[in-house]
């Protein structure tokens, strides 16, 4: 059964992938292979990376404020190229361990591990060369803006926060700050650089997507931990039932599964109420935060 | 026994190390750590990186035509967190697997391999934050130089075609081209870097130094694995004789010691000729190449 909301993004989704695609494409089209192998795991690591979430965030976040298309295709992909490295890093053995990710062999499975950290250090890099790689008035702001969510202050920072969490007893706020950087900070970065494309940095409406974007980053990782409750391994294309597996809090673990459900609606409720600043234009962006906690993987 | 040319060179260089350090250390002031073991991770990383050379390149290079060290400030940093950010994943065990370095536990040995690999991400999320964290108008090109040198095009590609070289037998040639990625992208990096903060791209001095930088950066990885045969425990350290003991290809087993020492000589001499178009402002580069081959460790 597919829902209104995601019916209506269907069109946007697939648009938007599409672009993120080509350009990433483009990006390792541009120039040689120096070591083929390298360049092998991390086209791979963006491939079983998955659904281009962040880059529909950038672009919906930028048309909501009348950006152009190609002015987002860098943001869009910068944005992508930093969760793909992430997901290969915290995949590998020293981290959380994982041997597939949406069915697929993780990077370090289908290579080894030494090439799966390095194919993480080099999809960073490239975020910051496609960011860089076309002229914008805030140029600077962007890059601060991505550095800042990817690093101490923001997703670096969670996933060493959620490491120090295994088989500790954290409570709903530990859980939230936690969760804040570790998936949070990129999601609001995504639609902050959309909009900071469109926009100067002390425009209301910016900080209306920012709110809106807390909201559904912390609905999103529920939503997560719901599924790794309820879904079924074949669906998500993960092992279900792995935090649990590996005494990792959850949401459903804290608050039960109804009350995590519950909290992830008045998540959502929070988000699209953000959005009224941006009037009919934000429309998109109210579908997805619906999406966002109906998807079943 | 001191050089000449390390002695005109040491006020420099201690200027350089104390300037860079201090914009290191208020990087870490400006805000509080969201996770203190990590940020411990990563001072101990940009502790043990050593020697500052990276940074010294980047104010003499950008001295030598004419910018000022304020402006500099931002670019030196940037390259000495990539340089450490490499160091703390080459030493990681699925890498080089080294214990020690400079004397000093390896991050992942003092910390854990979660926190090793996670405060080097850390650090090159930092390394462009502060890059652009000071407006200049070149710094979509500044962003792409460090960017591009660190990653599939550079360092990145080095380290793997390294790892892949390990128990091969690789011609002179074919060294030299792993090292112009592993270590000579970032040294070239660090002379551009400092260079565009003060000329525009097309500026044939920027042409010169970074003729000089290739030269410098390969004579300064011949004279490691010369240093590696023929210094001490001690004095490296680390531990000498590594390269040998893991069957590693270095100049001196191809060359020979002798044949290895005239090669460094030789480009030695190509990048002071290099420099001719810059004059009598690039005399502390010309003692920093000769200081390059005369270090112990």
């Amino acid at each position: 059964m597919v829902s209104a909301h995601a019916s209506r993004l269907a069109t946007l989704r697939h648009a938007s992938s599409t672009r993120v695609d080509a350009t990433l494409a483009a990006l390792f089209d541009a120039r040689p292979a120096v070591d083929e192998r390298l360049e092998a795991a991390m086209r791979h690591g963006l491939l079983v990376g998955g659904k281009r979430l962040r880059p529909l965030l950038v672009y919906l976040a930028g048309q909501a404020l009348g950006a152009s298309d190609d002015a987002l295709d860098a943001p869009a992909a910068a944005i992508e190229l930093i969760h793909a490295y992430s997901l290969i890093h915290d995949d590998l053995p020293a981290m959380d361990d994982d041997d597939l990710r949406r069915g697929q062999p993780t990077v370090h499975k289908a290579f080894d591990e030494a090439t799966a950290i390095l194919a993480g250090d080099a999809l960073q890099a490239l975020a910051f060369e496609v960011l860089a790689s076309r002229p914008h008035p805030r140029l600077g702001q962007l890059v601060t803006t991505l550095a800042v969510a990817s690093g101490r202050d923001g997703m670096v920072a969670g996933q060493a926060l959620d490491l120090a969490a295994v088989g500790g007893h954290p409570d709903a706020e530990a859980m939230a700050h936690m969760h804040a950087h570790k998936t949070g900070a990129l999601i609001v970065a995504a639609v902050r650089l959309g909009g900071l494309v469109a926009v100067e940095e002390d425009d209301p409406r910016l900080a209306a997507l920012i709110r809106y974007a807390r909201a559904i980053g912390l609905a999103f990782q529920i939503h997560d931990d719901i599924l790794d409750v309820t879904g079924d391994t074949a669906t998500l294309g993960k092992i279900s039932g792995a935090d649990a597996a590996r005494a990792k809090p959850t949401y459903p673990s804290l608050l039960g599964l109804a009350g995590a459900q519950r909290k992830a609606n008045t998540l959502i409720d929070e988000a699209i109420a953000a959005l009224a600043p941006l009037g009919e234009q934000a429309a998109p962006l109210a579908d997805l935060a619906h999406y966002m906690i109906e998807r079943d993987h």
